[in-house]
């Protein structure tokens, strides 16, 4: 891919300097235009133009045309792996099933690919859907059916919420940075959380925590010099956004030795590696809890994130959505906001952008598309540069904007839904850290598998030591050893799980990530097929 | 603006060649780097490089880094006027009158700047919301008491949607594509008001139309030498998403002097004028109903553009989003793909994207963020790059997925809501075209005013014929004389309109955007502070 996109660029820049005196039909849309803009300059209409022969008289024309580079980036580097094509084929086999029934030897596709809670089961906390369904339509909230239907406290939310409201408009488009008294809401759930003050004109409301991830990017990155330091393995929304807006990922290894383990003097290596070829490193993404590998970073690893973006100047974009995640006991979540305020370090020492979701968490609302970003130590007129993007869009929906309000501050002590709440809170998190175990041990019990503990989040990212003849037969496929075995154990099993190579990995390292979410009932059922599946793999393949 | 980003530009690509040598510090967000970069090069440390002397060898580092262009044109040409300088006047005197009452000659900000009926007091749909609550809070679907709040057949249409979600999920993320049974739904209804079929798969659903032009203008652009035809006066959406991609506006001008006429020869003439400058021409935009001028073109002239876009390999672009608001009788509302379907044009003759939202319309619906694009006559590939562009940010908002679906089906005769239904939106349309006249006839009885009638969308365009010394005024104060009046009337009434300028207009005419939706019973309120305020003003500025 690689290699193939520089000898495109070569192509495409020599050729559209030649074609901005005889332009191209204008009707080919740019997927296809690589294609067509390669044919155009077969080897009969080849000039013989090279780079050193181009008169320096044509830069201004080249200045014009070389940002082509960008839509090579664009269309060709954009992979999206949780949705790649052992999902597309995941697809395809759930259609057979069901126009033909017992085709196949399962009766169901387990979607492990993606943290999708509520597509495997998991039921919505009812206290969000109650307000929820009552500020949609707020005409029954003085109705006296409604107190038969409704908990009191729900009730009394919405009220609070439509009074945020201007106009009481949940119709209406909201302020761009979202509804300012749900910001308020949640810079004061920030606080409560961290024991440090938050500031409603810093948080940006948005449509789930992806395309606050884009809205960053698109303000960092001027162009490939720039660079975004991420982890890999990581979730791929980090480097589509890094292709998607042209820059360059600088990547750090995490250490799966010490259970996917950070350690800054690897970040320190990359950064200057990356700096001797001339790229600006701007910033440094953190998952915390990891995706996908699952660990909880200690807070004395924090802290020296923390020192050494400080010290090197670089914007810590810490992704933190899955901090309600977390199945261990000696480990808890920390904000960074938290850690660098704990060490004294405020505005003016560091810029720190924290994204949180309403797709994670035990509540798992992934449709409602719902989140947001404590963007802090930035200037003013960087705000407004954020401010204005975000204006391009108008506002993110009003119903994620109400969530995330209530997942910063659900129900209290007192609060007549507090014990249910609870109650389905404790036991959504308490399955979640059964599951996460009960498959790590399923894995660690197979021939050839080794896999850390999920500490957080909602994954697990168990290594394969293939056999060489697996290995063998994958490049005879032509696709990577993990995906040739994902997509084995998919149609063994109608399990997806997506590959290692989709999130990045320490080369000639196999992998899978498999999500903990099919339902606690399913696990035993799900884990002797992966067993036999796995057996007979090996077995197969055996060396 | 223009000649500013020149010189940066200029700057930047010298500058950023040179710092490949010694990178900047990383720690700056772009949007200050422009001026971080100009400061690192002031005069003690400026080299002496120009453009002709700068070597050819050095090509390649100037490739890296001339995407800076990018950067330049995504940041400081990015503006958008329905959010712009007089809205964030107009919030500060929000806040004015809230802390000081009193202060001001009015009592409250009428906000005409934007298409948002619900912030000004238009109630929703009964029937959508219903449904919208029923789907978010499912559990409550079976139990006696809903049917006290809620109508039988928003009962019975929540349980159908329920069902075409797959596993009842309405929290979990969907296709990227959309939720296949709705965008069927959708499909069905383009079936019906078109009387040609469409196809689910053809159907984007997306987080209003906003995304669907941002998608289709991120795989149309490739460079600054990619060209968008846009009518002027545009909304500045296209204006602002041609930016953020890099690539050329294209202007075509409506002709205010037919009734904001799109004729075909002046948009024939400006493709051909960008063809000369080397521009690829890939696109037409076409506003139907028209936004900020409201026309609604007739269907003779619906055919030409047609006939264009296919005899050019232009894809046409249409933003169908006000297919519901016709207020004349003489002139109904087609889409461009009826029109081609008609003329015997498929799926090989033109490519064809329509965008439709559930924020405009009858219902009004802005803070829900849902609306979809309809592509056709695109291959296989094109669509499959779409969908991944899609893909990167998961899927829309599900209540949104499911609203478009309701404003593409809603109650049909017989339907226990259809009477009310129909009332609430006739009462809706009735009267916005009421309002339409009423505000259109103000307009043109004020002195140097003239106004094209509002036959369909939510604004009217007037133009401003200003005495020489308002101009002269508006220059002395660094303002265009259209903002200088818009301000003055701020200041003077309360009402918020955007400037002409903010849409693009012939140069040296001047006009605003003014919506329709104040509710009636405030329309003669606004007239009389209107006409008070512009006699005035025409008598301040009397030349």
């Amino acid at each position: 891919m690689r290699r193939f996109a520089t000898e495109k660029v070569k192509k495409l820049i020599l050729g559209s300097f030649l074609s901005t005196r005889s332009p191209a039909p204008s009707s080919q849309l740019c997927s296809s235009s690589a294609a067509a803009a390669a044919s155009a300059m077969g080897p009969t209409q080849s000039p013989p133009v090279t780079f050193d022969s181009i008169n320096p008289k044509v830069l201004k024309l080249l200045l014009y045309t070389c940002t082509l580079l960008l839509f090579i980036i664009q269309v060709l580097k954009c992979e999206y792996a949780v949705r790649g094509e052992i999902v597309s084929h995941a697809q395809r086999l759930q259609q057979e099933l069901q126009t033909k029934p017992g085709s196949r030897p399962f009766d169901e596709i387990l979607y492990c690919n993606i943290g999708n809670p509520q597509s495997l089961g998991q039921q919505p906390i009812t206290f969000f859907r109650e307000v929820l369904a009552l500020c949609d339509h707020p005409s029954i909230l003085d109705k006296s059916e409604t107190h038969a239907l409704f908990s009191a406290d729900a009730i009394a939310r919405a009220w609070q919420i439509l009074d945020l409201i201007p106009g009481r408009a949940g119709g209406a488009y909201s302020h761009s940075q979202g509804i300012k008294g749900l910001r308020d809401a949640i810079a004061a759930g920030i606080a409560a959380r961290d024991g440090f003050p938050a500031n409603a004109d810093d948080i940006f409301l948005t449509d789930g925590a992806s395309p606050a991830v884009h809205m960053m990017m698109q303000l960092l990155i001027r162009s490939e010099k720039d660079g975004i330091l991420c982890p890999i393995p990581q979730y791929p929304l980090y480097s589509a956004s890094i292709a998607l807006h042209g820059g360059s990922l600088v990547p750090y290894y995490l250490n799966e030795a010490t259970g996917w383990g950070l350690e800054v003097s690897e970040v320190k290596k990359q950064l200057e590696d990356a700096r001797s070829k001339g790229i600006a490193v701007r910033a440094i993404a953190v998952i915390n809890p990891g995706n996908p590998t699952g660990q909880v970073l200690a807070e004395e690893n924090q802290r020296e994130i923390v020192e050494f973006c400080k010290k090197e100047g670089l914007v810590l974009l810490a992704d933190e959505v899955y901090q309600e995640n977390i199945y261990v006991d000696n480990k808890k979540f920390n904000s960074f906001k938290k850690i660098a305020r704990s060490m004294g370090y405020g505005e003016k020492d560091i810029s720190l952008v924290s994204f949180q979701s309403v797709s994670k968490g035990y509540h798992g609302e992934c449709g409602k598309r719902g989140g947001y970003m404590e963007v802090t130590g930035f200037s003013a007129d960087v705000r407004e540069q954020i401010y204005k993007v975000a204006s391009v869009n108008l506002c993110s929906n009003i119903s994620g904007q109400i969530l995330a309000s209530l997942v910063m501050n659900p129900p209290k002590v007192g609060d007549e839904s507090y014990e249910s709440f609870i109650a389905e809170k404790n036991g959504i998190l308490s399955s979640l850290a059964r599951r996460a175990k009960a498959l790590e041990d399923a894995f660690n019990s197979l021939e050839g598998v080794t896999c850390n503990k999920a500490e957080g989040a909602m994954y697990l990212f168990p290594r394969l030591h293939l056999p060489q003849k697996a290995i063998e037969a994958a490049k005879a496929a032509n696709v990577a050893p993990d995906a040739f075995y994902a997509r084995r154990l998919l149609d063994a099993t109608g399990i997806v799980v997506v590959p290692g190579s989709g999130f990045g990995q320490v080369p000639g390292t196999w992998h899978f990530r498999c999500t903990i979410l099919p339902q606690e009932d399913k696990i035993p059922a799900i884990i002797s097929r992966l067993k036999a599946f796995h057996e007979s793999f090996m077995e197969e393949f055996h060396d």
